[in-house]
């Protein structure tokens, strides 16, 4: 009789070029929606408001971007890093089209690198996925690279092939809805004052909101993304873990950060790009996560009316932001950073708005 | 460069009659109903069976009225609450319209009343909060006074204006729907044999559920409402504050006795006013909510089928409602009292019902 | 004056033959649909996936099977066990239509048995409730059985009558759908390379995934099920309980079961019946929930490209399945296992799927 219990890949069941489609595949729904606003917070209000987002051009409710990204990614926990040593990080995320309520996406990824470790214990899996919506058009495209152990270590290390990624997603390559309208009223439906033109590069913004980590609602999230990773959820497991307890999702650590910064950033209405990310330290539940914000770059885009902003987000655990102003020293993390990504926003521009 | 962190309106940045136009408008989904009930167990069934708010005449599934009027609250927090010391209450709150899934609610306020305290270093505002629909209809409508930081001491004392407020809302102010059906099945549905006519004025109901609140929901309920008071969801800032821990938002609170007092009220379809109410002590996660009902007044409405209650529901924690027979002794609430709300519902008359 | 709060049913208040209607008639949402994901982790793509549902040829996005059950069976709560000593168990469970987004169930339970203790303090009482949909179709059926205290001991005993009930729902009593078409991308769609051909009688699948129960997620289940039963919410009275804490509703268990049996099951579309079921032990917050599943029989049906398999699924609290390789012992339950239930579920065959 077969074993049925699928144990996941190991590094050597990997190989190059091969595409992998993964199984789930969603549709979201107005509860994912609401869902994501209990977990997190989240004012923004593309996301919570229907007439807003259909004055600025969407046909329907658009989904958050993190939502989106969350449960896409999801789909590719039991096939790529179920037997995962470490997230090792992510790079060129694009969000390529709107996600609508009702859409039903589906994701599959190829690997494009592989790296042996010279122990030989393990190896680098690096792939790239590709998720579509029911009518196959892509609407999200990422790559990430994890550390996967090797179980049949007398399997022949694959050729090295490591991938070429971008520092980050250009600016002509960013993908903007077409559609969007100027906005006039954008300051009154976010209640942020400020617009493209306001930002620096340099500039810092130290998030006052804090958000507290319970063991209920990240597993709810983690579960509403159908992400199967057993150390979210396993109390019983991750007690003989290095970490004594269960982790949370990374994923819920950035929904987090993107929620507390809605404050300073409330018309970066929203993600274009991931450029670069990693988790620098687990996280708990009891953890009160802060986030600070800089900008790295602003581009204008293709509509007048708009334009991007490139931001460093920093989640922060168990200590204000003001208190850590020194994120990274030489290759050294500041000892309450949890998360460090690079991401894109877009955001109007002012002339247009008023 | 501008400080984007918006530290919120202190005292003297009130100013008397002044509107205040609130952010994020909310489309509020069956999404959110369902996360309604989850949270507080609620069992009207104008807000969970289609079929009978469809028998009752409504075009559509009706929300929660206590849901709405959260959400709509929460609208407010940003601009009116967030540096407040306290909350000291709320009066002339009128349900005017049903708000139906699907219908996206915005937020403002009025300035109506202004009064420095004597220290100079706080004040008291009271503010009148209107919630329309996407049609521009006002469906909710409320008074509610906070007591605010100071924080340019030296900025002048505005003249003190009082706001003369309705101890209650009188019956002929009240709103129900005017499309209402009379309701043969009202009984069966509910599961409650008692109408407008079995109430009588003195009574009393200790309701025998107990619901105890835990950490992760009352800040998943919170963040629903998009409520972003700190106080709620930063265990790492509320670990030095006096209470030393996270506080429970008072709409939980109410939300929860409403839910409780199900038993002996089942045929109170819905709110129509809260007439009067405050948080008398704080609740944290861990704390059992009890609730006592009693009967303060009972007018017949325009509608012949119809009439209304009007109800005191004193929220109790961690301790049986039979054992708190004196809620108030002279100014002082019993220890273990949190919520004195006054309230009125609409409930069926006998006659219409069998 | 009546007292208004409902006691409840004792073991006196119950003749046989007697119909019960219980209230609160619950529409389906795509809400309830999320948060079953969030509370559970299931991921059968029946029910998340709307356009590979309309592939089997559903009309819409059907509601997960157990999501449906304890949305009956909570209806049934203040009428049936809400003064029970204990639930004795469930059999001849089937789920004979479809229950869609949109769908409003309505419960009704009949009275088919009544034994007093011979103590004369109890009495054990035999319901079968069914629940129907909005167009008066039976969606659900099923037979329980409760311990209920008796109030007057004085009042005489009934007549014994013990229905006779079937081990097992039998192949030709099954009701999957009538329209289901065979399915080619089953296998991609589900991630499982196992149709019903696979399964071997005998065969037990040690599934490897936990699930840690939370204070917060168990409450919020029960609470979307409207099931009031006290014990569970209360932590103040349940304090004074002999196991000193609140308990989980044993259908929060089940749910937690089917999610983790995902693996090694991915192609068990739905659940055609519950044949047997039991709660061999309590559950509490903190507990990891983990399964065995054994094949115990299996049939082909009526429609070519279907077959049923009928498993016993044995929920394990705090240690992993291959550490229990004796469920039951005598009469006697293995001291971590706290389900024992035995159901049957719908399975594409093999030659129908490539």
């Amino acid at each position: 009789m077969q074993n049925k219990l699928n144990a996941g890949r190991f590094f050597e069941d990997f190989s190059l070029n091969e595409v992998i489609s993964h199984a789930t595949p969603r549709t979201l729904t107005e509860g994912d929606s609401a869902l994501y606003i209990a977990l997190t917070g989240a004012r923004q209000p593309l996301f919570c408001s229907q007439p807003f987002a259909q004055s600025l051009g969407y046909a329907k409710q658009p989904v958050d971007d993190l939502l989106a990204f969350h449960i896409a990614f999801g789909k590719t926990v039991p096939d790529i890093s179920v037997n995962a040593v470490a997230n090792l990080g992510y790079a060129d995320v694009r969000f390529l089209e709107p996600v609508y309520v009702g859409d039903t996406l589906t994701t599959r990824s190829q690997v494009i690198g592989l790296k042996q470790n010279t122990s030989g214990k393990h190896g680098v899996v690096w792939v790239r996925s590709t998720t579509v919506n029911q009518h196959h058009v892509p609407v999200l495209q990422w790559v990430r690279w994890v550390m996967v152990h090797k179980q049949r270590l007398e399997a022949p290390s694959p050729e090295t092939v490591i991938p070429t990624l971008p520092t980050f997603v250009a600016p002509e390559q960013l993908s903007p809805p077409s559609f969007l309208n100027p906005h006039a009223a954008c300051a009154q439906v976010s209640g942020g004052a400020y617009f493209w033109e306001d930002y620096a590069v340099g500039e810092r913004l130290n998030h006052r909101a804090g958000l507290t980590i319970n063991d209920s609602d990240h597993t709810l999230a983690t579960h509403l993304y159908q992400n199967n990773a057993r150390l979210h959820f396993d109390a019983h497991l991750m007690q003989s873990s290095a970490q004594g307890q269960r982790l949370v999702y990374g994923g819920v650590v950035i929904s987090a950060c993107r929620a507390i910064s809605y404050e300073g950033l409330e018309n970066a209405l929203s993600v274009l790009a991931i450029n670069a990310g990693s988790h620098t330290a687990p996280s708990f539940a009891g953890d009160t996560i802060y986030c600070a914000t800089e900008v790295l770059d602003k581009w204008p885009l293709a509509n007048p009316a708009f334009g991007a902003l490139r931001l460093r987000m920093v989640g922060i655990k168990n200590c204000l932001p003001e208190q850590v102003s020194t994120v990274k020293e030489a290759d050294s993390y500041h000892a309450n950073v949890v998360l460090d990504l690079d991401y894109t926003v877009l955001i109007p521009k002012k002339g247009h708005t008023s």
